[in-house]
């Protein structure tokens, strides 16, 4: 008895886990689109047709249901960017990937938007939990380019004078200009203006200046 | 007679014109705050301490008070950024001057923010005149941009093969990172790097390579 009761409360409690991550999945797609302050617990009900008790019961509060969005974001963020560029050598051709990967992931998003840009306009001025865990995840992914960048450095692939910091706000800004100028302005040619940009921040890191 | 009723007319009209002012005044500061659109005519009405009646006398809808704001942060960004550069010589100083004057008032906006930025954000992908008009006035100074570039070149201050909408992209994009950077993340230091960002720039467009 004992037995069947547990096989029971694990498959209750499995399926408590499948609700919950369809739930952010919807809360994210509907988050890509309308921003992370245009997520309501009853917006979300309503996609996942769900009771709005429903889904309060998977997560306490809007907030919550913010900063598990943030966190679902950041956990494919990773997996698109970061990860697969690890199959690449240690120095340039790992940087070379993470920005490939990082430009794809912006331009599959161009007509999504990408929540850690959006999130920061929503958000820069709005202290609490939801800003709180939205810095963090950046800081994360920042503090990866800078690793990629040092690394880039040590493996004698980038002069040796290279600050990190620097050179990583430089690719971010490339980033930064193609989401604007591809999702908003609609400019075509931004992804090719965003590699060329890449390629010159090479070539100068890479000279003895 | 008719000289009095004239003139009464006209400074009638010449109040009308100051209060349009003054509401168009309160509103860019509440949507430099809360985004274009956060705007309302009740909440600019609340400010001004006027009948919501009384603002839309001015305006006849949100969207016509929203396109004014732009309007009217168009022309302060011109008198700010573009009009003052012209003071120094054409060519590199006035790229350089441009820059600078752009760096600043994007560090002036740390604690209110850039309706061009937050703006793309919102506007991305919500069609209307508010979207055209802002899409217009970002062409609008990205064409004076090219222009100081191409000027540059022509001066034979930046390497002839020089692509001005290349070079102007990697420029906004030091300008987004150091928004990003400075009023979401709060980094010390934005400022110093976009500067150092654009230094690069120029050593690698003044090259022959």
């Amino acid at each position: 008895m004992v037995a069947t009761v547990t096989s029971r409360a694990l498959a209750t409690a499995g399926k408590g886990q499948q609700t919950k991550a369809a739930i952010v999945e919807a809360a994210l797609t509907l988050a890509s689109q309308v921003g992370l302050e245009g997520l309501s617990i009853g917006a979300v009900a309503e996609i996942m047709q769900m009771s709005k008790s429903g889904v309060f019961a998977h997560f306490g509060s809007r907030e919550e249901l913010q900063i598990s969005v943030i966190k679902e974001y950041h956990q494919r963020f990773e997996q698109q960017v970061f990860v697969p560029a690890l199959q690449a050598e240690r120095g340039l051709p790992r940087l070379q990937a993470l920005f490939d990967n990082w430009t794809r992931q912006t331009s599959a998003e161009i007509d999504s938007g990408c929540i850690y840009i959006s999130g920061a306009v929503e958000f820069d001025d709005r202290p609490g939990p939801v800003r709180e865990a939205l810095v963090q995840t950046v800081n994360t992914w920042q503090a990866a380019i800078h690793k990629a960048v040092a690394l880039a450095v040590q493996a004698g692939h980038l002069r040796a004078s290279t600050q990190p910091q620097q050179l990583a706000f430089e690719i971010h800004g490339l980033i930064l200009a193609l989401h604007y100028d591809a999702r908003f302005l609609r400019n075509p040619g931004a992804v090719k203006r965003a590699r060329q940009g890449f390629e010159h921040l090479m070539a100068l890191y890479q000279t003895k200046i």
